[in-house]
């Protein structure tokens, strides 16, 4: 694809990862790394690697002769040599040293970060014990202690819990080079991953919704269980992060956010300049992965399609536990028997207690599929190590029933998922009529919203409800109405997703009245009616809808349709035995 | 994940994928081919590679003392040597030396197969010219003549095109271990992998369509466009292939085939003991790939999910051609920017005419954005490559139009995709009420079918028709009715899919009797009901149901809404011009 050689500085995982996009697309790299079998060295054959630390100068000379361009897996890197092998012209450094440089100490990256008018979390430099002490009253407790240099994996962080912890904390964290930060009342930790071209073009991954675990990420969601507009801010947020660094900061970005519990505010937490363990899930779920459009950008090439392919995707990490390889090999395979999902191990030598040994990709065709199938996982990752993570007693409760509805436990979880559906209804007093498709789709796991909007009382609502809706990510609009009747069809001319017209019977006509309002659409704008006050089919037509592209809902509905005939026939069966005198309805 | 070593013999683009697919979970692999560098052991750099030919005893002798597994890229390979070491127990051979055998020689394989009560083409073997007459006489021209041992990528093969043309044939063909094949006639040829473990328990793939050019497969289109019925019966007859083979018969298998052109028969054509270039597209489109499917099966362990994780998918191969290189990289560099698209180039060093350098995957979203992505990159390969092909102005002439409809050209391609919408309607005298949804979905680029069904009159076929149209394929169902109306409620209670009714107007009653008789539906099975006689709403409800999973289809809807409002714009302008008086409808 490109003669040109790219030279890694870093043969672990992600360079592993780098080289295998490399490799499809017959592009040689080289690796730079102190173990003599890396993990990234052990798939790369073409070239010979250099076994020395990538700290080293001399070493970066050395692989800086023999490439055209050198590239990071790793920000803590001897950024003084890299700059001198790029200002010699003999190889182009991307991203650049100074970037590197710049985000290798948090402290300089966040000043950069504010300056560029960015919302970042309150933080403030602390040389000394007293101005840890100042921190700590100008933030209040808890608030975090970090090391602007060489910190990763929660390492180097340390969280202050009141005023004589202070200290404590100043000395774990070696005393120098320190900041404090304000902790940030959030709801989730988000992450999105940005690509850039030498030329500034950037391109923006989904954003993932990531949990960690002793300050070590555990599980990446893709897409972010948020509303779909909170997600467009928080690429927004992270696009921009990634395009306002300085002229040469090209390759991929891993962008941690937070978001605030108002919902809506996304901060900016930290930038890491290469390939992010965020980002794993691309490689299976995304149109191109990262690694390939690190790869891209960094030969400036075009760069790929950053979407997702399917519609619901998690990264889970395997880490060396107690048990040492047992650790990660029993849940791995395990989990060969669940379906959708992927094996990534890197070939280290050693499974370190929390090591990163590999990690488990599953795929689904949606967010209630992957969380079974995630939970599946997570059980029997919590069989092979310490038994202590909570979620394996859920997962055995959590079993999807036999009868195409979800259990109790599942439902909970649901009810987090972004809706799919949206309920809306003209007036609180349409809900009794109402009430019953939200139980459906509650017990058929189709994640919804329930509203009031009206179409005569209040239409700025009406018309930003409908036009964002399938912006927020719903598939399908649920709109029940008496008398008049307006809003299902007003809302089928705002929105292009398939809208359900419940008629709502009224004191006169029967709701014959609001049938006609809702069926006799003018031609160009459909809305799909049920029969009058029936809104458990509105409900039904819905999973139906969703059930047409997802194999999960439609098995469900498959299954509710036996589920009605076996009921019938055991009415049948009583007939019989009761005799038609006896039977009681 | 395991720690059993798998020796290959043969280091092609199939032993450099295999090996991609151990290496992601951490299984070694050793490659044993002539070429020093061969594709395969440029990604391996764990164990050291053996520099001979697989055909070489001491060198099979050799991997197999190092090995804990054999396997084959290739069938081509010394049996007897395979034998030896797997009869001498240091060594498994997967597949067994005996299931090469019987593949290797595509004569014995048709015996075996045809004996095993598979459907194949006639046959007949052909040790001398007269014999060769004989089969002429008896299949009639053209027939073709095969050879039994070594035939690959159409080598081998000859079509004879008359009576004097059997003597050239069997000279061609080296006049010795021929065999004579009946000319099928055919509309598509397709292919179906089928993994198999050691206990021969099968997992089959999809059905893909292959499209050869020249002998060689140029296209691979995954799920085949043939009405998912007779996708089942491809897969039927791919898994009973694989599953009669003899015990030891573990590995993967690509099963090529043809569907006669009855559109219901499907004949075996050919077996491959290994991975298949119709089955590369699953590295990109299905949940696990055929390589890794192949290293699991070889080491015993349990199968991955053979589904599709994309809704539509191509395979394109990358050849040499009369530009050299230039033949090869231009298309894959021009094919960066069509998104979707992953460019796989096997690091072979000599671009050879016709030799398989390389491969591009297209996923998309549906059928039709698959077609304007792949026609993109087929385009593009035209270009590089003879400029012969003929897709290449059909291309020119099919880029999408703007205003969320398909072009002519488009339409063509649309009406041989599987149908996404079945209408329906009780009587042609429907038809007219029905026409204008036929015309808005081809409009809108949705593939689909129209017929007669009738509740009353057809009764079995409404029940056939209903239960089985999901697994067909399709995605909604519009169904028109007039006066009683039963067809879209009975259609309902019998698929999990939406069905939309159109109530038809009769002669009294205004169709309301055929409107409430539609939407008066019990609880439990919805109808999504549109106005009366408005088909064309049903089939923009259709295309709403579609698009609220697919973005290629709720991106044309959106624009088809903003294209009525500019005609709206555009009547408010002449009205405004010419005044209410003179205002012409």
């Amino acid at each position: 694809m490109d003669k040109q050689v790219i030279g890694i500085l870093g043969g672990g995982q992600l360079g592993r990862m780098l080289v295998e996009a490399a490799s499809r697309m017959n592009i040689q790299v080289r690796v730079l790394d102190p173990t003599l079998k890396s993990p990234a060295k052990q798939i790369s054959n073409f070239t010979p690697h250099i076994d020395q630390p990538f700290t080293s100068s001399d070493a970066i000379q050395e692989l800086a002769q023999e490439c055209d361009i050198l590239t990071v897996e790793i920000e803590h890197v001897n950024c003084d040599e890299l700059a001198t092998v790029e200002k010699s012209g003999i190889v182009k450094v991307r991203p650049s040293a100074d970037t590197i440089r710049l985000i290798q100490d948090k402290y300089l990256q966040k000043e950069y970060l504010a300056k560029q008018g960015l919302l970042l979390p309150e933080y403030i430099k602390c040389d000394t014990l007293d101005e840890a002490k100042a921190a700590g009253q100008e933030f209040g407790y808890p608030f975090v202690l970090k090391c602007r240099l060489g910190a990763y994996d929660g390492r180097g962080n340390y969280v202050v819990k009141n005023q004589d912890d202070v200290e404590a904390g100043f000395k774990v964290l070696g005393g120098k080079m320190l900041y404090a930060e304000k902790f940030v009342s959030f709801t989730k930790e988000l992450a999105v991953m940005v690509v850039r071209r030498p030329s500034g073009q950037v391109a923006t991954y989904p954003v993932v919704e990531t949990v960690q675990r002793d300050n070590i990420c555990e599980l990446v969601y893709a897409p972010a269980q948020i509303d779909g507009q909170v997600r467009e801010i928080a690429m927004k947020v992270a696009t921009d992060t990634v395009s306002c660094l300085p002229v040469g900061s090209s390759g991929i970005f891993g962008v941690e956010m937070f978001l605030h519990e108002d919902g809506r505010t996304v901060l900016v937490n930290e930038i890491a300049p290469r390939p992010h363990n965020s980002g794993h899930y691309t490689i299976e779920a995304c149109n191109t992965s990262q690694f390939e459009n690190h790869i891209r950008a960094v030969l400036d090439l075009p760069l790929g399609d950053t979407g997702l392919k399917v519609p619901a995707a998690a990264m889970i990490n395997v880490l060396g536990g107690a048990n040492g390889f047992s650790s990660v090999l029993d849940p791995c395979l395990a989990s060969l028997d669940v379906p959708g999902s992927t094996v990534h191990l890197y070939g280290k030598a050693d499974a370190k207690v929390g090591r990163k040994m590999g990690h488990i990709t599953v795929v689904a065709d949606s967010a209630l599929q992957l969380s079974r199938r995630t939970d599946l996982i997570v059980g029997k990752l919590a069989n092979a190590s310490d038994g202590e993570r909570s979620r394996l007693e859920y997962r055995q409760s959590a079993k999807p029933s036999t009868n195409g509805s979800v259990c109790d436990e599942e439902k909970r979880d649901v009810a987090a998922m972004s809706p799919l559906v949206g309920i809306i209804m003209g007036s609180d007093s349409d809900l009794p009529t109402m009430r019953p498709a939200a139980k459906l789709l509650e017990q058929f796991g189709v994640p919804f919203e329930l509203t009031i909007v009206s179409a005569h009382r209040t239409p700025d609502r009406m018309f930003e409800y409908a036009r964002a809706a399938h912006k927020r990510g719903l598939k399908a609009i649920i709109a029940g109405a008496g008398g008049a009747a307006h809003l299902p069809g007003m809302v089928a001319a705002l929105t292009p997703l398939p809208v359900i017209g419940v008629p709502v019977k009224g004191r006169c006509l029967d709701g014959v009245d609001s049938l006609h309002s809702i069926v006799q659409m003018p031609r160009g704008v459909p809305v799909a009616t049920v029969a009058i006050n029936n809104s458990d089919n509105a409900a039904l037509l819905a999973v139906r809808i969703i059930g047409a592209s997802c194999p999960t809902y439609l098995d469900a509905m498959a299954q509710y349709m036996d589920d009605m005939r076996v009921g019938v026939e055991k009415k049948i069966e009583r007939l019989g035995i009761s005799g038609w005198k006896d039977y009681e309805i």
